[in-house]
C-alpha cells in the first residue's frame, strides 16, 4: 500500500483511536518504554549503521552527535514517556457548556484532530517522542524521518507500532514512510490528513506550505530581539541580554536583535558589548551604535535589511531607538512574531510593549530562551508555531487536540423557534 | 494606494487596533448604529440603484430578496450592533496562567488575531454585521463584497468606517476592496494578512484555498444526517428529521441523508415518507429503501456515490442501515463533518455515536439546524467552518481571537536552569 491508500484507511480508523481510552493509551506509553529497554541493543545496532554512515559521507560532528542513538538518549525517551503517562487527558475536557432552552443542553468538548503527518529531522529520539505525542492525544500518525537515521528509524518504528498494537490501539494507529518520495504522497493527501507539522529549515517548511492543501503548523524563521528601555536596570539587562544571545545560539529562541533606548545607550552600549565579547559575540550595529560600542570592540557595520536575519551563531544585530515605541515599530516591522523581551522597572513602557508587540511571546525582564513546550510546563513539545491559527509559541498536547459541539435533546427542531413558539434562554453552565 | 500597500499599513497599525479599550470598540458601535439610522435615506436610494440594476439583468426574484437593503434589514443590524455591545470583551482573557519558579509567571492571554481579510456574498447587511464583528474582536479587515450591491456597499462602508474613526480608531481599521481583480490581489498579501475568511459557494472556497499562502477559514459543503436507531421513539425521529430536512432547505445545516435501523425501517420508513412527501420532499434511496418506503410515496434510485451529494433542496437520500457502526462509518465516509443526529433512547448507543462520528456537531434526539451561532448563543457568526484547526462549527467572537504568552521575571536567565542551580516548579495559579 502506498501512502495515499494507507492514509484513507488511517482515516477510516481515526474514530477508534479518537475513542480510545486514557488507560489504553497509557498502557501503550508504558508498553513502548518496556520494549524500548528490552530491544536496546537491537537499536543500538542499528543505530551503528547509521552512525558508520555518516562518518563515511563526512558528516559534520555537530549533526553526528544528532544522529547518535545511545544509553543517555534512551533513558531521556524512557523518561519522557513515563512523564507523559503522568499529564492530564487532553481529551474529553468540557470547554463549555450550555443550556440553550430548558433540556437542550450544548457543550463544547475537546477531541483529537484526527491523522497528522509529522516530517521530522534525523534524531531518532524524535521518532519516540513524536509517536509517543501522537498516542496520548489520541491521533492517527503518519511519520517521516530524517534520512541519515533510516536504520534507527526503521527498528524504532518497529518497536514503537508492535507496543501500540499490543496494548490495543488501531493497526493503522502510525504509519512509517521510509522514501524521500513519500513526502509528496503524503503532501496530497488532503481529506485524509488533518494536520501537518513539519519540522526542519526555513526552507523545507516554505516547501511543505507551498505545495499542499493540508493545513501546516510549523515556524518559519525565529528573529527575537531584547529591547532595553531606558528604565532597565543595567546589570540585569546584561545578563538577560547574554543569556537570550549566547546560552544557545543555534536555536529559534534566541535573540538575534539587541535595541537599545538612547537615553541610556552611551552608557549602557560599552557594558554589554564588552560581556557579549567575552562570550565570542559579534556585534552589527547602525553608525550611531557602533559609535558608542567604542573602539575597544568589535561592531560591524549593518544594512537595514539584515535587521530580519536569523544568524543562530555568535552575531547580533544593534540598533540605538528613541523610545518603546520605536523599539516595537522595529520589532513588528523587522521581527518574526517569535518572542521579545523588554528589559525595564517601569510598569508602563511595560504594558505598552506587551500590548502592541504582535509576537507569540512577549517578556518582561527575562531571558527569550525560555520560549520552549519543557519550560513553559508542558511536558512535552510538538514544536513551536509562530503562526497565529490555532496554535501559537510552543504547542504542547493541547495542540494536537480541536473540539466538537455535542447537543442533546428531547425531539427538538428548529421551526419552533422560528416560529416563535419557543424561546431560546441561554444558562451557561459551564 | 493599492490592496497589498494598504494591507501592509493595516499590518503596522493592527497594533493600535488590538489595544484599543472595550470602551471604544463599544463606542464604535454605538456610533455605527447612530449613523445607520441619520442616514437610512442615502442606503436605500444606493440600494434602490442596485435593485434596478439587479431587475433590469434579470436576477432571480429568490436572489433579490438577498441584495434588498430596507426598513426591515436596517432594525436587524441596529438590533445586532446593540447586542454585540452586550457582549464581554473577547480580548484579554486568561487562558492559563502559571508560575514556572518563584517570581516567573507566565500567562496565556488571548489577542486579536490582527489583521483579516473577509469576502462575502452579496448582502448588504453582511458588510454591517462582518466589520461590527471585526471591530468588536480588535481586528482591522479588508472586506470585498459581491458587486451585485456595490452601491448599497460603497455608502454603507462609508458610514461605518466613518463612525469607527471618529471613535478613534486607526483610519486602516476597515478597507474596502472594491474591484474583482483586488481578490486576486488580496490573497497575495501572506505576511499582512493573518487569516482570510470566504463566504459563498464551495467552489469559491476551493478557489480560495487553491490560491492563497494565508490561512483560510472557510466551510465545504454541509452534508448532514439523521440516523434513526432501532430504539428510537418513531414520532420524534420523524418529527426531527422532517424539521432537518425542510425547515430551511437551502442551508448548510440541513440534512441530505436519512440513515434508518433495518429493525425498526419497514415501519419507520412508510411512515416518515408520508410526512415528507407532505412537505414536499423526493427521497432517492438505495432498492431496500425503495421496497421499504412503499409504492404510495415516490422514491427515486441513488447510486452509492451520490451520498456525497448536497442538494440544498427538498431532496433527500435514503438508506438502511444494520446498525450504529454502519451509521457513524457511512457518515464519516460520505459526509462533510459538519453535523449528524442520532434519534434513539438508547444511551450506550448515542454514546457510541457521539464518540465516534467525526463532525464539528454531533447531536441526539434534536435538528441538524440548530447548528448555528446565534443559536449557541454567540450574539454572531463569521461563518462555520468544517475544517478542525482553530475553529471549528459555528464561528463566533472567539474564533477571530487568537492567545500570545506574557512572561514576566526579575532578571530570569535559562542558564541558572541548564546547568541545574535553579530547578521549575510549574505551579498553576489560573
Amino acid at each position: 500500500m502506498g501512502i495515499r491508500e494507507q492514509a484513507r484507511q488511517m482515516k477510516l480508523d481515526s474514530p477508534k483511536m479518537m475513542s480510545a481510552p486514557l488507560e489504553q493509551r497509557n498502557d501503550a506509553l508504558a508498553r513502548i518504554a518496556d520494549a524500548l529497554r528490552k530491544n536496546a541493543n537491537e537499536i543500538f545496532e542499528a543505530n551503528a549503521k547509521d552512525m558508520a554512515a555518516a562518518e563515511q559521507n563526512g558528516v559534520a560532528k555537530t549533526i553526528q552527535k544528532r544522529l547518535r542513538y545511545n544509553e543517555g538518549k534512551l533513558n531521556d525517551n524512557i523518561a519522557g514517556l513515563e512523564q507523559l503517562q503522568e499529564l492530564p487527558d487532553p481529551i474529553g475536557k468540557i470547554l463549555m457548556q450550555r443550556e440553550l432552552d430548558e433540556g437542550l443542553v450544548l457543550t463544547r468538548v475537546s477531541c483529537p484532530i484526527g491523522v497528522i503527518g509529522v516530517i521530522f529531522e534525523a534524531r531518532p529520539d524524535a521518532l519516540v517522542q513524536i509517536s509517543s505525542l501522537c498516542i496520548k492525544s489520541g491521533n492517527c500518525a503518519i511519520l517521516k524521518g530524517g534520512k541519515e537515521t533510516s536504520n534507527s528509524n526503521r527498528v524504532l518504528f518497529r518497536i514503537v507500532h508492535q507496543a501500540a498494537v499490543d496494548a490495543g490501539l488501531p493497526d493503522s494507529c502510525l504509519v512509517q514512510a521510509e522514501q524521500h518520495s513519500e513526502i509528496d504522497e503524503l503532501l496530497q493527501c488532503d481529506g485524509d490528513v488533518d494536520l501537518l507539522i513539519p519540522r526542519g529549515s526555513n526552507q523545507f517548511v516554505s516547501y511543505i506550505m507551498n505545495n499542499t492543501k493540508i493545513p501546516v503548523m510549523g515556524h518559519s524563521s525565529g528573529v527575537c530581539h531584547v529591547y532595553v528601555d531606558k528604565d532597565a536596570n543595567q546589570d540585569m539587562a546584561v545578563k538577560v541580554a547574554v543569556d537570550s544571545k549566547t546560552q544557545y545560539p543555534a536555536v529559534c529562541n534566541a535573540a538575534e536583535t539587541l535595541l537599545v533606548n538612547r537615553d541610556i545607550a552611551g552608557e549602557f552600549l560599552p557594558k554589554v558589548a564588552k560581556a557579549m565579547h567575552d562570550k565570542g559575540v559579534t556585534f552589527k550595529g547602525t553608525d550611531e551604535a557602533r559609535e558608542m560600542v567604542g573602539e575597544s570592540t568589535e561592531c560591524e557595520s549593518i544594512a537595514d535589511d539584515e535587521f530580519s536575519t536569523e544568524y543562530g551563531d555568535l552575531m547580533m544585530s544593534v540598533k540605538v531607538v528613541a523610545d518603546v515605541r520605536e523599539a516595537v515599530d522595529h520589532i513588528n516591522m523587522y521581527g518574526s512574531h517569535h518572542t521579545d523581551s523588554i528589559i525595564t522597572n517601569n510598569d508602563d513602557t511595560a504594558d505598552y510593549f506587551m500590548a502592541m508587540v504582535d509576537s507569540a511571546g512577549v517578556y518582561r525582564n527575562c531571558s527569550t530562551r525560555f520560549a520552549d513546550g519543557f519550560r513553559y510546563g508542558f511536558g512535552a513539545e510538538v514544536g513551536i508555531s509562530t503562526g497565529k491559527l490555532h496554535a501559537r509559541g510552543p504547542v504542547g498536547l493541547d495542540g494536537l487536540e480541536t473540539y466538537k459541539y455535542r447537543l442533546i435533546g428531547h425531539g427538538d427542531i428548529v421551526d419552533d423557534y422560528a416560529t416563535g413558539k419557543k424561546q431560546f434562554h441561554f444558562k451557561d453552565l459551564a
